[in-house]
């Protein structure tokens, strides 16, 4: 099979029809008329196509070793800088199409099943998993299966120090069995993003200091799987219309609780039960974050390339150049692009091959970038406000201009340079990305999109190696 | 008649009619049914209940001078300390009752109609602008009458030292003719916040340094005047459930555009025509300013403290505070509060008597206010997006709980000390505030409350007395 | 005796001859002509002729309720919101003459003893503490007298939960015998600003969660008492040139490490000893810190109006003020001063009497001054150097005035309204306050004022009442 | 010749005497014995000698293409990306000899030298200019020439718009007459960084919307030139003991006014005058600032290494990584190093050959770099500030340790696991760097090292190619 297109995949999807939940109904008919799921459907089918595209399939697809067909470079294995290269303008051109606002593109997790897969030997060793995880990276590269996955589980107390009571309904998904078949999973975890609109569900077990047996397991299953189920937020997709919500009407991901309401899991698929020794190693030796920053902060380069291009269309069509701080704040999204871009571009500089001879792009500047980038978006929604101004609150809609009052929006709202439903179209493309609903959460996500940032601060610090830093001090103290 | 209750307002404006116009349609039929209205009505209406509660009467209402009856606080001309106390508690009263979040609660303007009525002496001698003035004031005070406003004037171009080309149509709104009855209007004002939701509209001039003669005016005119045409933007109010939308669904105050179609406002509504002296004083001698900020910053002292409700609110349920930042986080909030309460009092602390006798707010500390709260509204919200973190995104709607997952909600996302739906509705509420679209347009209209910060700024920058300051160093240095 | 002048302050010190370390050396001679110390004695010599100079002496000083002499207002208790009045702008005229540069001008410590002193309830009933206390308020207030203070304990290791071992010589001061003529002390304590260069020396205990009996202890005594030791640090009064440090020369302060050496405290100068509960009371029910915080944020206030001076001085100098970002800057400064301001006066306003019949000033608006200054003053000293830019490094000394290149300083360096040796002198001073070490310890020394920010914030955290703020919560959601 | 080691350096610089004016008092003696030039001399001396020892003579040396001698690799025309990173390696062995903090360090200007002097054709066919900037070229690399050059003009007024008047004696230096032997130069320049102290003075000219002709002129000349006048600002090395004043008695560099009393210029060595379109192409064709950026970058890059060595030795020696706020705040400077370095290998990744075939590190990244610094430098000192508290306050010198109380330091002031030398040398490292006066000026000079941040903002506004990010834009909006 090999790389799909977006028809293959809307076709799978339809066919699969896992239970999802929304306002209080289960979807039944077609997902991709939903109002809430068009947008994205269509959005990621449309990257689907980009891969087989001609200009691109060289650039987005490659040769299987094991099948000789194309498949997704997600899926790639880098071997060389020139690998991790190519991976790299593969994703940023998948972001391209989305302006970087589709954070669980289907590269996303691709590129961490393959960052398990390449490290098979991790998983060896102990009954099926090492062949459970090479024939999850060989079945999702073969097929050009997509995944959502879940991190986070739900917890009635944040405090330091909170167990859940193990008398009690488990809240967390947990292990409740194991059967001759495989694991009996019950609980829930939350914030699987595009939940159940991929083929395949990834759960992966969550690190910490106090972590019980029974929540030590990963896996991945078929969205469809008997006894799961995805309960939707409210959904963002408030308006069809690509005119009046240009980013909600399209790149609307969904988030959604997911039950496991005693799930069965089959041995086969199972890669990771109760062993801490893999556990640890599945995150560290495997380089998974390493690969997986790779890909998020090479999208997070193209958003903020995104955001320079909306910043620079506002100031050019209400002429707002001449005021020097107009151009300052210009000038502080460019400068964030340049940061990103460049730790970006370091981290293949200095990328080094690991045991395996997968060449493993450096850690240091991705975690510098996906550290930096939390506030630097939030920063840079607030200078897209403060360009807009009030442009963003005058938002008539597309129906306006179509009604008798047109003539009017027509006259009072042109542009500089542009008629007034081209230069409203772009304040509410500004409007859509920091200040609506969809924008909002777009503000969230991207704050903690590789968890807190607090946490992430001290994994940097406990991670870091400073002795040359301290070797300076010394040499000149000792001078 | 005096200070009226909920049904009078609402009566009055049933009866009106005004001509709005949302989403390509134009209203017809009872706006107070209306989806995008029907929240800010009720709340609105609500106000004006409150102001008749016995337990409010005294502090809301005081007895006027003209009539003998009771008439509403904020027209109140304060001749005393303990009359500024009086309207700062008043304007707190109602802010509390909406969270602080209608910014253009009844008070705002007819506290500006109090600053002008009051200063009816700067008008006059010319004409019947003195009279004007005044009746309307005493108008306002004695019917109760709420008034919506308009500053802004559209623009092609917002660059330095642009003008509007004479031999076109106008765009900004302008005098177009004078009659024996009065002027023709023609031309459009910007956002117009609940425009078309008030007994009238009050059109007032903009200054600046190259302003023509035809748009030197200012008047007051029934919202129902012909050929007046608001035209509104995309409702926020997304949902009427009160739990899925706490706040959309009750305070979406709505923004239009002013559109005046050759518009006829007679002679004796109108209170400036040409006079640039009268113009500059208008704004200067009334202490329009200093009596608006007063009102301003008494309810953005209270939107804090309804903030710092919500953060500590997501704390207790969450049980988060034994992180050292968290406590940072909450206590910056606090910081905040008692920095905008105390500008407030300190603006009455350091009041003075103007010529008139009236009792004039020290505009020092009131600048300071609104200079400062635009930075730290926006940081408010990201302190809220901070702490609720991924619970932001977890929303489940009221429908679902109501379904057959509703069990699944209710045992997966309890709280520490409250069940599913009471910790959803608070996430929701910190929603709401901070990341909705409702939320995102008060961030937007926060920061740009008083104007643009950057002319915010320098208008300080002028107007500040800073002698004293450098006779400090001045003693110094020649000590 | 009563307010005394500062010949007075300079003979008692002369006379007194505490042992005081500096570079290696014992001072032996005339300590008001040492280098590092005849800038700051002088300048507190100023201060104590100003409270009796005929216009301020009304202010600065009040009548005696036991000796019916004048006495220094610091020494006021406050018994009226017209007393707190009295006691802010005594405290401010002092500032003033120091441009709120002498952290430790005489009123400082004597509101502390003060405020122990009029509460000498608590520590009455144990022995004759009540009485020690009492009388050390008396003998402070009828002669005068000036006061250092300590806090701080010196610890090898600053991490959580470290505790010194029992074993050794100890480290931070502890009693280590009684006798029955009183307290034998041994070990260190830190900074004690201005150690040496008061009457006297009081030492308060520590508060903190894991406290030995011997180190809950507190008392006054005379500087010079036998086996006291002051220990300098390097001093920032490298010059003695008004004109070359405007700052350093005139309020060097100098900190200094206590050493006791087996210091014997008599009996009737110890006001508490061993007991947990008064040592809680004596920073609590006293309102100690309300009352120190009054007076530091006083000082505070005036500090930030001489910055202000400063910094529209250098503007007008070099007549950067068509830039709007100079217009900013200098706004930034007048918000900061007018949130300091508002914040003590709000304090004033908001005060309530305590259950011995004190004005208290309400600690929130304290707190969140104390809070806010830290960074407020690093961030005007940033103001600065971006307003002085290189003139904070072209800075000639006074010598090359005089010499034969002043000629080409005269030409080159002129102002656009003064000459060049004004010009360069107020640089001089921009620069002593906010890059030169003098300005550096300055920085530092208010980031910490009033102990580690982080458990100012921890402390606001926990003492903030905010009933109302959640109540504002629930009366919305149960609307 | 060719590279030259310290003793050489030394040797010139006595030999020739330039006039330097400090204190008043013209240099005369030895200034290698000079209180405020031993430091800085001996550390410069010792950058001459690392060049040439055998460890580094590979990298910081190479072979000349025109005497075959090995010279300085600052002045190494990069003709690939390999040249650039040879050329970014020296610098950097060079900055980390200084902890980066030697801002005029021989290879800034070589670097500029050799921007200039590899594009000779820009001077060319312009009487001799062309061969004057070669053979300047030629003369500092064959003879390893040191340089210091001053931009920045006096100005007695900075506002917009102001000129100078011509009627009377020049500020700023300019040509006031042409002679056949040369130009006759008479004003001042200001912030000659090292003034005096090198071999030559490079006098380059200002660029601006209005200048006039006889401000148009570029030369190098002897330091020892007749005429021409250094005047020292007051000298930061208050100190000659390294351990008291570890940076400022090593690195104090100094900065001078130059005064220019009519002095005579040799036609040979002007290499421009009143040209505008050699003076416009010599920036911009030349590469000039680009190269000067990858020198400026790579020593910053050091110096925040050097910064993050200080502080996490800070956390050591008193053990406070236990919090997490120390934590977080040492992870700030992690990811301002990886961000200075990353922008900094970016533009060697996306260097582009020019049309004469060198090779021109892109100066995107370089611009995001310089403009990103000055803040990341204060933020930096601010972070030493508050992890160092009252220990950059706790500092007594090396005096006291050698005297009588010299037991008690070391028993009180003891680290955690180092001796109190140790411990506050440490401290007094973190001091210098941060609050001393020497920091202070480190501090302003970063905060302008490339200009008035403002203006650099609204270089990369004017310069920045964005067309791409707008294509991002219509393509998703004309999807």
């Amino acid at each position: 099979m090999g790389a799909i297109d977006g028809s293959a995949y809307l076709g799978r999807l339809r066919e699969r029809q896992p239970e999802i939940w929304i306002n209080g109904q289960r979807i039944t008919g077609n997902i991709c008329e939903h109002q809430a799921f068009k947008g994205i459907l269509t959005s990621k089918a449309a990257l689907y196509d980009l891969q087989l595209a001609p200009e691109f399939r060289e650039l987005m697809t490659y040769v299987s070793p094991l099948s000789g067909r194309r498949v997704g470079t997600s899926y790639l294995e880098p071997r060389s800088k020139e690998d991790l290269e190519k991976r790299r303008k593969a994703a940023q051109e998948w972001a391209k199409a989305s302006g970087g606002l589709m954070g669980r593109s289907p590269d996303y997790m691709n590129t961490g099943i393959m960052a398990l897969g390449t490290a098979w030997d991790i998983f060896d060793g102990n009954e099926s998993w090492g062949s459970a995880i090479k024939s999850l990276y060989e079945r999702g590269r073969e097929n050009d299966l997509s995944f959502s996955h879940t991190f986070v589980t739900p917890q009635v107390n944040r405090s330091l120090g909170y167990f859940e009571n193990n008398g009690e309904e488990p809240l967390a998904a947990k292990v409740i069995k194991t059967t001759s078949d495989g694991l009996i999973i019950k609980g829930a975890r939350l914030l699987a993003t595009q939940g159940g609109l991929t083929d395949e569900l990834v759960v992966l077990p969550v690190m910490g200091n106090f972590i019980e047996d029974s929540s030590v397991y990963a896996f991945s299953i078929p969205s469809s799987t008997k006894n799961l189920k995805f309960i939707c937020r409210e959904s963002f997709s408030y308006s069809s219309s690509h005119y009046n919500h240009p980013l909600g009407s399209r790149f609307e991901e969904m988030d959604t609780i997911v039950v496991f309401d005693s799930v069965e899991v089959p041995w086969e698929r199972v890669f990771l039960h109760k062993d801490m020794e893999v556990l640890f190693n599945m995150y560290n030796d495997s380089s998974f974050y390493s690969f997986l920053l790779h890909q998020t902060v090479a999208r997070q380069a193209v958003k903020t390339e995104f955001i320079l291009g909306i910043a620079q269309l506002l100031v050019d069509t209400i002429q707002i150049d001449s005021y020097q701080h107009v151009k300052e704040k210009v000038s502080e999204i460019i400068v964030g692009y340049e940061i990103m871009k460049s730790l970006l571009l370091a981290s293949e500089m200095e990328a080094a091959p690991d045991s395996r001879g997968r060449m493993i792009p450096s850690s240091n500047s991705l975690y510098a970038a996906i550290s930096t980038y939390p506030k630097l978006h939030a920063r840079l929604m607030e200078i897209l406000q403060l360009l807009g101004a009030s442009g963003l609150i005058t938002i008539p809609a597309e129906e306006d201009f179509d009604s008798e009052v047109g003539p009017d929006l027509n006259h009072y709202l042109k542009g500089t340079d542009c008629d007034a439903k081209t230069k409203i179209g772009l304040f509410r493309l500004a409007w859509d990305i920091s200040t609506s609903a969809f924008g909002g959460r777009q503000t969230v996500y991207e704050r903690f999109f590789f968890g807190d940032p607090v946490r992430i601060s001290t994994g940097i610090y406990n991670g870091y190696e400073r002795q040359e830093a301290k070797d300076l001090v010394f040499r000149l103290l000792n001078d």
